[in-house]
């Protein structure tokens, strides 16, 4: 079959472009001056992009965008934001806007506790288990000490390290269970090798105190993304009458609020939509700032099922001294150094732009732009629906997707202010003008 | 506080750079520089990729890669991926070529179902919403039929409008579920536009029909990200005899991988990462698609948390006739048409090298790209472990980072092919190179 490819890994990238075109694009030509065109200026930093990781053919944009107005901890910021929908950085640049003058934002940083595992097969005694465990765990210690030496130096580390019987979760599984504390890293590298330096170590000794049938056997070892106790809280408060909205007064704008975030912690159906919405502005930070989103969604969601059902993220309640309080508490396990934060010149930039935070700061700033997206959805969702601020804010897109020119643009832009946006009637209204 | 800006979104795109990197960098000049060479070429397509969303400073750049030698349902795919994780693509491609002389990659879409709902308050006897409901239904859905008449004529439309009551979530708590087909949509401003349609007219009758204090009231209407009945299936299995790897004898590498499949369905520790890595492959699909990867994953971690507990989305058993069978179901709500499809010009190019595929097509390559990421990653965890292929892919990073030159990055990945890597191990080597 021509579509098969040996050796396609050795090729160079312009190689690569070509077969790849050639073998599957309707017009070769057009693909290879498409890709062409996604290629940075400076042949050293195209270089530098080609090689984070393996085959790459082109750059793809995905907008880089800012959200001022973020009042944090009484410190503003404008947020970087990497994000292709429609309207996020919009929403977050409102919500930050309304609560500027309402106190801003709150944060907590509830731990950065990181775990990991190495995973066994054990169908021996379990009492034999732990006793080889025990006799032997200071040795496993003292084997990882060259590997964590740098990061004890930052203040990091191994914090605990345990044997756990998991037989009732899957006949003979056991792990050994470690937390970590990595700083500023994200820390999955250092992390895996400790984990696999450990791993190698038990292997060793537990050959040697074992016989051969019964020796417990390592299965794999790695980081845990499911990080419950890598978490920060972040939060807005202020008086209900401050809280009018798109012409709601205050006591029942918070009403509606505080219900339908009540709805979304009852109801899945809508629990997935409304933490969907937090993540809208959560992994646009994670992106501006290098770090790894679906490691992020991946123990967010997780986080938000851990009761048995799958739940909002977010809480909003009014206090008895009549006051809205709307907070959210989520895991970020993420790095401001190591990764793509030394490497991608735009996550430099993000990070600069940022104040250079460090991980701590980052997780308080992240969760923020998800509680700001979060309360911005929620309150058009019991205002004035979601469809009206969205599309005409796809308005452009619309309007792209049809080919309008700069005068169309303008002349529709200035009619939809008035005017349902719907991709028909965008359709419609252009054809009349064209007529 | 001069880091505050009033009327930001109305100022120039230069404008805006100007201010955010006057006010916030540390060296102004040289965030305007980055930005600027972060620019594309053409005026014309740089103002398009600024109007996707508000607020563009520049075009943040993933890698746009291709993983080759995929066959699925008989057919051979070079698949697109978007993703900056070293080491993604060149698992994916692995796992490609591992399977391709064994029959490939097998998908069944399993529905196509997507869901909205219209939020209710109401406090009345149930018996009297219901009667009211009734009633009013087929008006309800005569009315939405110019929405959906353009949706309908391509196949599509509402499938079903249903009261449900939920008070057993939430005191006074029902919705109205709609279901939907969109075909080659992902359908969300359809949905929305429906669901709020909908909303409108209910309010409208149920203010004639009941008495102010009683009259059910809408808290809002939107699309559910949760689809468990828009999913597909993809599997692969092979005699055991074929399945030798990395020096491990067919027959025990299938234990071992099954055995490390079967800890992902019991820990959701380990169930997490698991499920990460099979994100790792189907997100950099989605975004190369233009498809909204949030969405995606909200749907599909809920998914996996659907009987109560976070679980693995692979399963992988030895069947009797002794062959390996690994399967992947998951909910993907995908579109083909619509959003960024017909405007990005890389997804275009993603799109036409996969053959313009239909929203099913796009589930079943999608679904494939993360059952192969599956494979590779438990693959390498039960045989090598992933630091080994994850650090030799990461090195470039490291060296990169190092701002290590041609020569010696050359040296480097020779020397580095009998050495273990490290962050340390790359620093050590690059300062006795220099020395």
């Amino acid at each position: 079959m021509k579509e098969m490819v040996s050796g396609f890994s050795k090729k160079t990238k312009a190689e690569k472009a070509q077969w790849v075109a050639e073998t599957f694009a309707s017009n070769p030509a057009q693909t290879l001056e498409v890709f062409k065109t996604y290629t940075h200026p400076d042949p050293k930093v195209q270089e530098l992009h080609d090689e984070f990781i393996e085959n790459t053919l082109a750059n793809y944009y995905l907008p880089f965008a800012v959200a001022p107005n973020f009042l944090i901890d009484h410190k503003v910021f404008a947020i970087p934001m990497v994000i292709e929908e429609s309207s996020v950085v919009a929403a977050a640049s409102k919500a930050a806007k309304f609560w500027a003058d309402k106190g801003g934002f709150h944060t907590k940083i509830v731990g950065t506790e990181k775990v990991g595992h190495v995973h066994l097969n054990y169908f021996g005694p379990s009492e034999k288990l732990f006793a080889f465990f025990e006799a032997q765990q200071a040795a496993f210690e003292e084997a990882l000490k060259p590997l964590t030496a740098s990061m004890k130096k930052r203040g990091g580390g191994i914090r605990s390290l345990q044997l756990v019987d998991n037989t009732h979760k899957l006949e003979g599984y056991y792990h050994i269970a470690l937390s970590f504390e990595t700083k500023d890293a994200m820390g999955a590298n250092f992390i895996n090798s400790c984990l696999e330096q450990l791993a190698h170590d038990f292997s060793t000794k537990a050959n040697e105190a074992f016989s051969a049938e019964e020796a417990p056997e390592v299965v794999m070892s790695i980081l845990s993304n499911y990080v419950p106790h890598c978490t920060v809280r972040a939060w807005v408060s202020c008086p209900l009458e401050q809280l009018a909205y798109e012409g709601v007064d205050g006591a029942t704008f918070a009403k509606k609020f505080c219900r339908a975030v009540a709805i979304a912690q009852a109801e899945p159906y809508r629990a997935v939509t409304h933490n969907k919405g937090i993540m809208n502005g959560i992994d646009a930070v994670v992106i501006a700032s290098g770090n790894d989103f679906r490691a992020v969604e991946a123990g967010v969601h997780a986080f938000a099922s851990r009761d048995g059902q799958y739940r909002s993220l977010t809480k909003a309640f009014i206090t008895k001294t009549q006051e809205l309080h709307f907070e959210l508490e989520v895991p970020l396990a993420l790095g401001t150094v190591g990764g793509l934060t030394a490497l991608h010149p735009l996550v430099k930039q993000a990070l600069d732009i940022l104040g250079r935070p460090s991980a701590e700061d980052l997780m308080r700033i992240t969760a923020v732009a998800g509680l700001a997206q979060n309360f911005a959805a929620v309150s058009s969702l019991v205002t004035t629906g979601i469809q009206k601020g969205h599309m005409k804010m796809h308005l452009l897109n619309l309007l792209n997707a049809e080919g309008a020119s700069a005068e169309e643009k303008e002349a529709l832009v200035a009619y939809f202010k008035d005017n349902t946006v719907s991709s028909a009637a965008v359709k419609q209204a252009l054809n009349r003008l064209r007529q």
